[in-house]
């Protein structure tokens, strides 16, 4: 499994519609929290070994209604 | 209470009108500057305690007419 | 329960130390990652409700052996 | 007068010193808040007109013990 | 007078149609650069003493025809 | 030959359309990856010296069909 | 084999040293540009299949002499 | 010539001492102003045509007393 967490702007006024909507949409997505800063969302994701994770956010998250800009984090070691 | 400061940035050409309705419109706003940089404004608000300010940035202040993207400071303590 | 996430970026070749070191020594840290982009890991911490947490980032982040800088995300609310 | 916000990156750990210590050292502060994201400190200032600004953030600000980098953002006008 | 430095991002691929009509349109302008980064433009504005900068930019640069974002740096003084 | 490096944000859910199209339609680009963080893809291209790079970049690659923001990297000499 | 990219920051005045000893002190390295921007450094490294990126990028390039900071892009696709 | 523009961050409190020192000491550089910002000084240089410029920004403007960082613009173009 590879771990990825991918900041989400949404349109204006949409982020918890896009929440809410993208959890049971998106099976990769484990959790998703409203935040502080430049972005609405934080998403944290599972992806299948092998996958590829360029083409997994911009065909499944850039695609789902109301997001407007992502920045994709990828994690390559789990602490804790 | 609560404080945030909220980064704005309005349509091209409408930060003044922007910050000129804001305030009379949105309670939780105590003081609006424009200002240099990326973003057009910087706006103060007080929050209840337990409000959700994820739901007040994208629902009140995302939805002002004018209004084209945010960044949310919180703000942890105040000093004097 | 406050969840946050907090970026941090290491000295030079420490980063995988921070992080073996970190979850043992903070009881609020949940789970870290090492990840790409500008900092090296990624921290999620879970606080107790009318906890300061720049008084947290300061004093029990920034003071590890090792870190170098923080940037810190609250979450307002979580989904899925 | 004019009124400036500058951010504040502080030595790690010495966020709150820095803020406690600011207040009544420096007179053009007027509030100072912990704050989320990149920067520890959110410090709000009044300064004489004609005031050389840079000169201001750069030998007042930049001096403090614990500080450690600065980000000045100018206002031009107030509203509310 | 006062000078200020302007990072303009153009639409897509007016950048340079931007630059050729502000030179004779604004008079603030004093020089124009296409340049490397995230903004297409740098623009050199020398404004009268007093004036509202933030009103300048808003009024006068962003409601250029092909201008799309800005970034505003004022100055505090010269050299050299 | 210059070599220059492009970042580049597509419109959302079409990266990869966008990098298959630009290989065969500009000679200039040599290598297309897509990429972690905040934009889709990197290009990497070669110009002739003396070539206007502010102009090929705005009137060649942000016209392609599908690009949304690009942030150019010149590059001064290679090693290796 | 993956690819990635790592912008790097050098000690002032070091960036071509750092480079010209970087190239054949570490096999991953396939070549290495000084840029424009914020970075002195732009180095494009190829690394085995389940080679672990951020300990790669912590271990072997943060430790070179010289070396101050460290920005890593993950490729996910090539094209061209 | 090729003209470039360096934001310069300085040692903290001494951003005016090295705008000082920078004007007579480097021939190349026209002119420079203290700004807003994240950076301290913005430098205008004139170069020679075949110059390196990273090398000249490296050697140069980086090993200046007091120079803690610097970001490069190119410029491509001047209109006006």
């Amino acid at each position: 499994m590879q771990t990825i967490f991918v900041l989400v702007k949404c349109e204006l006024g949409k982020a918890y519609d896009v929440a809410e909507a993208a959890v049971p949409t998106v099976e990769q997505i484990s959790e998703i929290h409203s935040i502080s800063g430049q972005y609405d969302l934080l998403m944290k994701c599972y992806l299948d070994d092998g996958a590829d994770i360029g083409h997994f956010v911009t065909s499944r998250l850039q695609t789902l209604p109301g997001v407007r800009d992502t920045f994709t984090m990828m994690t390559f070691k789990a602490f804790g």
